[in-house]
């Protein structure tokens, strides 16, 4: 008998509080009895976090915007291969921390041209999307006050000013208008309590 | 005044000699007054050179064929932008040891099927060749040896077998017909001496 997990990934800006919902997602499905991955991006599989550090430290110019790609579609590859696709062939729920969408955006956003390449290096070597992506919507604001707060020393993607956040939070709710057939917003302004619970609902009705 | 540069790479099985003729060739060129940049693939640059680490360090199994493929092309689009294309672009000559045709060989062998990918990643992201590539085909008998006498500890492209090194022979041999507008091949089961003079006069001809 073949079995079949569900993929959700988990969207928005730093400080969005993304990483919180889809930790209290997990926590939640455990408790249901689910099996559950929780993992992340850049990274999720031993050789997906290497190539994770190799890109996130040093200079911002050490890799050209095309290299990074090529880089984050590496580990992306990685991440698939040893960690979600096993896992999703035995029949769990893999959580996964910001996924292709992040890199849509933020490739797309570093030059305007590097969309196309983006869906072509996608198209060839990934192939696949999460069944469901939540948008955790945030005023940036509130989402750069709270990354800032957190000063995690990973700081190439939270050294952008208020201005390029606005422009990512843009970005993330035109994705969301790309993918309509996935993707879920979620108010993300309001209480960490309040986010979860619409979350849950939102999951749990999807979820096979 | 737009300048521009050549653009020569040396393949070959491992124990061919294609480095030290490389190496030769470089000597020869500044002698005769010639801004040369001798390079190696993979790596080249800083940080294709950390990449090159990353892959060839470790269990053969650590990446599969496709990872593996996607982080020779970030190495080689980073050896482009950092250290090739600005010499070719001051008029210097680059002399690189390996290039594309030996992606296109060895993750061609791992896996039948991955030629087609290899090409497309090749149009996506390099989109470019040498201007003349210096096959120095070698028994594989003799190059073996010679490859395991050396010993240099990155193993992992010198464990092939004897019915492997005939294989990838074999394979730069097509591939020397499939870009013959390119492509001289010198017969390197002679004196390092002999084939030297030979492979000078063919670049010696081609040297704008």
């Amino acid at each position: 008998m073949s079995k079949s997990g569900y993929f959700v990934s988990f969207e928005g800006i730093d400080g969005s509080g993304k990483s919180t919902q889809a930790r209290l997602l997990a926590d939640h499905l455990r408790a249901m009895g689910r099996d559950v991955v929780l993992t992340r991006e850049p990274g999720g599989s031993p050789g997906a976090e290497d190539i994770r550090k190799l890109v996130l430290e040093g200079d911002t110019d050490r890799w050209s915007p095309e290299t990074e790609l090529l880089l984050f579609t590496a580990a992306r590859r990685d991440h698939l291969e040893r960690t979600v696709n096993p896992a999703l062939a035995a029949g769990q729920v893999v959580i996964c921390d910001r996924f292709a969408d992040s890199t849509r955006l933020y490739q797309g956003l570093a030059r305007a041209d590097l969309r196309g390449l983006v869906d072509q290096l996608h198209d060839l070597v990934i192939g696949q999307d999460p069944d469901l992506t939540v948008l955790i919507d945030m005023d940036p604001k509130i989402g750069l006050s709270r990354a800032l707060a957190r000063g995690d020393g990973e700081d190439r993607f939270e050294s952008f000013g208020g201005d390029m956040q606005r422009r990512l939070r843009q970005g993330f709710l035109e994705l969301a208008r790309e993918f309509s057939e996935r993707f879920v917003t979620i108010d993300g302004n309001r209480p960490v309590e309040d986010v979860f619970a619409d979350m849950r609902d939102v999951v749990g009705a999807r979820l096979p």
